[in-house]
């Protein structure tokens, strides 16, 4: 019984990392269609997603089988709850990705000028956050995953960077406040990014150690 | 055994819509924060969602408990599965509240001259939505969750709207620049408050018939 339990759990993580390894080359992508202005690899964000979308409803399913054929306990069954977590923040992150293909999109197609240099940051900041996130779920990893934790600051940072500037932009080139608005909501969606990695590495600390960090009370 | 698990889920369920009606009366302080300029009741709805994130991780935990100690199967463990993913939206919509109070907040401090018409249907469009969603929990009814999926659209609609107009205006009232940004987020916010309730109705539909009409796919 036992051993037919450690299979499945095997399996379905590999489903997470495959949904994950699909959401980071989701972000890879939408970060190149933005920064070399390449609007056909853009379009490859929607067909991500909708291999994203399916894997979720996989993933569900066959933690409902394991749970209600194998009715594990403890630390099996804290695995299967975080990975049901995980699921749910890498479908959102999926849904990030495809909005900020977007409003990408939207911005190459009018000739944006704004200057790249802090959202290039801000996007290898938050790939790096992703990255470590799933990689501490790998890994088992308590330690990592409480390093992920405090990567969130610098994404927020940038995002409040990339607010005021666009903000101060928008004061005199009001031809262009469609650009600096979507340039803000793409700064957004990756600090929200972060916000689902941040998720991901406390549903790992609870998965791995049994304890619930979440809003700061541990 | 059976009458033991039954009386878990009743406890479950209470403690559901404990947490629905905190996320309710969150929307109505912010509404009402916003519609009526009062700055004090914006602050009760910091004090709301830490009753939300207490009762989040209470929920997880009970539900755990229930997993472990009763292994439930079939349209129970639906059930539970299903709690533990609206437990998710319901604490993501306390946050959701806490951006609209802040960003209300700040446009009352800058004496903000924005129309609210648009504002005020819409965060009665997205109460109503949200309510429902809850109701339909509560009376295990799937009709109704099916009805909640439509009603989305109309939150969407306001969204739309209000940001085309924050946009025109922001052409010509360059000096308020910042209130009408913040004027798009408030809507952004109503938006996901809205996404989080056609969630829930989608685990409605999952707990009590068995189908996954997620991504449309069924």
């Amino acid at each position: 019984m036992e051993r037919i339990m450690d299979s499945q759990l095997e399996d379905l993580k590999k489903l997470t990392l495959e949904m994950g390894g699909l959401v980071e080359k989701a972000i890879t992508i939408s970060t190149a269609g933005l920064l070399k202005k390449e609007l056909n690899s853009l379009k490859e964000v929607h067909r991500i997603e909708e291999n994203i979308n399916d894997l979720q409803k996989k993933i569900d399913e066959q933690c409902l089988q394991v749970l209600a054929k194998q009715g594990p306990v403890a630390k099996d069954l804290r695995l299967i709850l975080s990975i049901i977590k995980i699921n749910t923040d890498l479908e959102r992150m999926g849904d990030q990705c495809v909005n900020v293909a977007h409003l990408s999109r939207e911005l190459i197609e009018r000739g944006f000028a704004n200057s790249l240099s802090d959202m290039e940051q801000m996007f290898k900041c938050t790939s790096e956050m992703v990255k470590a996130s799933l990689d501490c779920f790998v890994r088992m990893d308590i330690a990592a995953a409480e390093k992920v934790l405090k990567m969130d600051d610098q994404v927020d940072a940038y995002k409040k960077k990339i607010n005021l500037q666009s903000i101060e932009l928008m004061k005199t080139d009001t031809e262009h406040l469609q650009d600096h608005l979507d340039y803000i909501l793409i700064a957004r969606n990756l600090e929200r990014l972060g916000d689902h990695a941040t998720n991901i590495a406390e549903d790992v600390i609870f998965a791995f150690s049994g304890k619930d960090v979440r809003h700061g009370n541990n």
